[in-house]
Parts: structure tokens; C-alpha cells; sequence
């Protein structure tokens, strides 16, 4: 026992209430400490600036207070809430459909882009530099259209029940971010709507948000392409998915799908990449009290790093360019350092 | 005083606790009427449907019982929730904005149909006949793009809150339906989230809808243009309503809006014309209990008579064929009589 310890303790045999006033000291931070909405944050500004942003919006009498209705919270999903790399979920659900696609369609198997696909599929890694964009549409096209919704609702479920990410051997739905689940939470217990503005398909996100984010369909914006109503043979109407974009949930598509979708504004949004940008500006351009945020992939050993901002490795997926990261510094929005700011990424670390 | 009242009160004279029980029964009564939900509603088919929809779908181990967040409710507006004659709401508004319009550009004021709207303003009833359906379109879309989201919204609130209907002499929210509005507020007391799904004009109809009916903006889905995201001289982020149709929800555009905007079947819907056919079939398509109910306009004392179903009159405004009467019944609808079913159409009746 050190010295220092040991005149405590007498100190305290003198004074036993200095003891007990110990003990509920104890207690008090014990509490405060289970009280934390954000336990998997480091202690910082972007943990600070969300819950700052929480008290001055939420708190009576505050001038910068949110009438309830108007608490509208928007969260991209790739790359903001879940992993996007090394490749975008929804693109491996439509890379491993191609082989049903196959097997209905035998023809499609010496066919581009669906025989890459295969070749990709059977290992041959070097077969993904071969697909171009328009090869990736034609993919889609194939793999997301020409069924009926609840057809389309049951093969991405039970893909999601079996596909594993390559690096973690996990499904996907546990590849979220466990900072950000916090997050939606807190601002649900607040009053907020959470809403997904994703690039990705509205109708492949809403099939598993409910469940993993807590955000049911309706609070599921997203990249979308048509649905055709008609009826089967016994007269019963059902709606086709049809290969014509309604709307694409990107860059400029944000704000405009928010008005569309919602028609409000959100008071704070979540994003990642360039594609945000223009959410993000939209939030922050609004009265009162607006966050923006923006996550940096800057943590190579716990998950990826990739920018090309500050310098961290070029990308295509979730590309996050030095002109976005001075743009976040000259309006005021809020860096989020994965590396710096996450003291835990995943729910499943120990 | 009758002799039968006479021998009443010597009865209870002897007998006094008949007389509290008479009290105790009188008392009963009176809760029980005020626990009606519908208070508006005649005792019939149409309210019983309600009444026992409700209660199948949200008592706890009813076979038909529907999880709280599956509740989704779906109501046509324009001659479902408030009056559609002479005229839609919005037609007028569009209407009455062309003075402002010709303002703005005075050499419209000799052009066609915008000089065919002057002549209709200054008393010229016969100019309504000259109006053909692109003539609307093109007010339609003079009126309604070209300005800021924001502008048009205080455009259209202060129209609002000055226009009269020609009738009634009365803004045109307060021409909303009081047995509807009980309808509403009685399935949001269940759990039920209620969406205004219209032909008419998303945009617009937000304006008003949470004062009006309590429906906030994301949970009313519209004919919707698109807007376009840009910058102003000061750098600040808008949108801007562009004359691109994004929504056309009318006829089989509803169900197909219903998916893009909720991502759910409606459990209920309601509506009272041709264009509300395809939303209550794929209403009543669903699995569990559904029930799809559509309004006939069947009192020409205290509102209007159309049809041309059941002989009706016919009309250009809200059409309600024979043969969607017939599929009403073939299909178990319930039609909604407004002459029998409706005890009190208006919060401003006597």
C-alpha cells in the first residue's frame, strides 16, 4: 500500500463522512457515466457537437429550440452508417443474383457483362477492372427490375440472411457503425424522425432498415427506380419493378428527394462522401439551429482509410476529396475522425 | 303535465332508488355518447365498417390484429376529406394567380388562355368553357414552377388564407368534412399513421395539411413537379420548382406513389372517384383485414350531387362511374352515402 493510500484511509477512520461523501461521489459519476447517449464516442468536438446541438434544439426557452414536428434528422447509409467498402452492398447483391439470373436465363452465361460476372464470382478477381459503369447499370437492370416488389422484398431478405462481407465473414447488417446507431437512437429519444438519404435503392435499403437501423420504410429515401401497376391472371393488382429511374439520390438528387420525400429540411444530416455535399449545404443553409457531418475514413486497422482528402488513399467508392474537406472546414461542419473520434466501430469488438 | 309523467314521478316517489337508477342509466348514456368516436356519423353500414375495422386491427390477439407500425392509412382529399366543386381548390388557386402573373409580365395579358383566365375573373362565366385541358396545364405550370419551394409556400398560404369558396363564402379549410376529420383523428387515437394521397398537387396541399388535418408534410403524397437545386448570387443553397412531372398520382399513379413514398400497403383507404379505383383495390389486395371506402356525393341540399353512378348527375370534377359503384360492391367497398351516412357535413352547421 502506498504511502499516500494509507493517510487516506486514516484520514477517513478520523472523518467517516468524508468517506461516505466518497461514496456518493462514486455513485453520482457511476450514474452520469451509464447516462452517456454516446459511450462508443471519444470525448471530443464532433461527440460535443452532437450533443450541444441536441441540448440547444431540444431544451424549452432555448432560442434555438425545434418545435417537435420539425425535428428532421437525414443519414446517408454508405460509408455514414454501415462499411461501403471494398465495394457497395447493393452492387454485390447484384453481382451474386447473377447465377440465378443464369440459371433462369441460360443464354446470359457467354453474354456480357453477365459471363465477367461469373468469371468474377468463380475468383477471378482481375474480372472486376473489366465491368464499366454501363456494364454495372445493365447488371442492375437485370438483377433489381422485371419482378413483382414483394418478389424482389423476399430475394433481397434472404440474401442478406446468407451473403458474408469478405474482410469481417459477418452479414452486412452487422457492419454498421455502433457510434452512429447511438446517434439515431439519441435522436429518436429526442424527438427527431431519423431518415436514410441514400444513393443506394430505396427499395433494397427499406427491406432491412427497420431492423438494423430502426427506420421504418417511409423514412427511407433512396435512389429509385419505377414500379408499374397491374393485375395477374386471377384479377389480383400487384406492381412490377420497372427499369425506369425515378430518382436518382445523389449529389443534387438529395435535397431534391428530400423535398419530394419529406418536404422539410432537415436540422441535421450525416454523410460521407461528394455525393453528401449538396445534403449537407442544404441542412446547414436552413434558419436556426442546423448540423452537418461528415465521416473521414481515416482508421486502415479497424476499417478502411481512404479519402483522397488529407491525403488518405484515392478511391472510387465514397470518394471524400480535399475540396469537400475544405469546404466542411469553411462552413462550419463537423469532422467526424473515425480513428479519433469512434473509441468502438463495430458492436461486435470486444 | 301528461298523466303518464304524473304517474312516473308518484312512482318514484315511493319508490326513490328507482329514481337514482334512472340517474345512474342517464349518466351512463351520456358517457357512452361521448366516448362516440364518430359523433358526426349516422348509425349504419358505413360507420359500423369503421368501427369494426378498427377494432379487428388493434385489439391485442384478434386474429386480424395489425402491428402497430404496419398501420398505415391512405385518403384521397379533393371530394374525400374537403369539397371539390365547382372546382379543385387547386385549379382555383392557379386561377386567381394569373392577375399577379400578368403583373409581373403585362404582355400575357392579350395572350391565350392567360387572357381567357382575365375575362373568367371579371365575371365572364362563359370563359370557363373555353378552357380546354392544356390550357390548364399551361396555367398549371405559369403559376406553379419558376419561383423558389420556399416562395411558392408563402404564395400559396396567403392565397389561403384570403380565397373564398363561391358558395359558401367560406376559405376553402374550412370546407373539410367533419365526419372525415373524426375519421382521422380516430385512427391516429389507434395507431394509425394517416397519409393524404391526391391528384392534387403535392407541394400545395402541404401547405395546409398539418393545420388542416393534422397530416404533416412527409405523410402527404401528391401529383408532384420536380425542383432543382442551385445557388443563389450569395452562394446560398435552393430549390426551385421545375415544370418536369416527377408524380402523376392519380389512377394506377397511386398505388405506384404509395410504394415510392410510404413503402407499405395501406391497411384503410378511402376516396370517392375514377382516379381513387386502383389505390382501394391494392388497398383490399393485402393480406389481413383491409377495408377500402369511397364517398358518394349524393346530397345536392347540403354539399353537391354527382355521380354519374346511381343516376347521379354526371361530372367532369370528381367523376364516380357506374361501374366503379358496381366493382365497389362486387369487391365489398363500402360506399359512404354523404345524404345518409353523414349526420353533420360541415364543423360550421348549426
Amino acid at each position: 500500500m502506498k504511502e499516500g493510500r494509507k493517510e487516506e484511509l486514516k484520514a477517513n477512520r478520523k472523518l467517516p463522512f468524508v468517506g461516505l461523501v466518497g461514496v456518493a461521489v462514486g455513485l453520482l459519476t457511476t450514474a452520469t457515466r451509464a447516462q452517456d447517449p454516446l459511450p462508443s464516442w471519444n470525448e471530443g468536438p464532433a461527440k460535443q457537437a452532437v450533443l450541444e446541438f441536441i441540448k440547444v434544439t431540444t431544451t424549452q426557452g432555448s432560442p434555438q429550440f425545434v418545435l417537435p414536428e420539425a425535428r428532421i434528422a437525414a443519414f446517408d447509409q454508405d460509408g455514414t452508417l454501415w462499411v461501403e467498402h471494398p465495394i457497395y452492398t447493393q452492387v454485390m447483391y447484384c453481382l451474386e443474383k447473377v447465377p440465378d439470373l443464369v440459371k433462369a436465363k441460360p443464354e446470359l452465361a457467354k453474354v456480357a457483362p453477365f459471363n465477367t460476372v461469373l468469371d468474377l464470382l468463380h475468383g477471378d478477381r482481375a474480372a472486376m477492372e473489366k465491368l464499366t459503369l454501363p456494364d454495372l447499370e445493365k447488371i442492375a437492370i437485370a438483377t433489381l427490375t422485371g419482378m413483382s416488389v414483394e418478389t424482389f422484398q423476399a430475394e433481397a431478405k434472404q440474401w442478406l440472411a446468407e451473403a458474408k462481407h469478405p474482410r469481417w465473414k459477418k452479414p452486412y447488417t452487422e457492419l454498421t457503425y455502433l457510434p452512429m446507431q447511438e446517434v439515431l437512437k439519441y435522436l429518436r429519444a429526442n424527438g427527431y424522425k431519423t431518415y436514410i438519404v441514400t444513393g443506394g435503392g430505396q427499395d433494397f435499403v427499406r427491406v432491412y432498415a427497420e431492423q438494423t437501423y430502426g427506420v421504418p420504410p417511409e423514412q427511407v429515401v433512396g435512389t429509385a427506380l419505377g414500379t408499374k401497376y397491374g393485375y395477374a391472371k386471377d384479377g389480383k393488382p400487384f406492381l412490377t419493378k420497372e427499369p425506369k429511374l425515378v430518382l436518382n439520390d445523389n449529389d443534387a438528387g438529395k435535397p431534391e428527394s428530400i423535398h419530394l420525400m419529406i418536404g422539410r429540411r432537415p436540422h441535421i444530416a450525416f454523410g460521407n462522401s461528394t455525393g453528401d455535399q449538396q445534403m449537407l449545404e442544404y441542412t446547414k443553409a436552413g434558419d436556426g439551429a442546423r448540423l452537418a457531418m461528415i465521416v473521414l475514413h481515416d482508421d486502415a486497422t479497424r476499417e478502411y482509410a481512404y479519402g483522397p482528402a488529407e491525403k488518405l488513399p484515392d478511391t472510387k467508392v465514397g470518394t471524400f476529396t480535399q475540396a469537400l474537406f475544405d469546404e466542411a472546414k469553411k462552413n462550419g461542419w463537423t469532422v467526424i475522425s473515425m480513428k479519433n473520434d469512434w473509441k468502438k466501430i463495430f458492436a461486435f469488438e470486444p
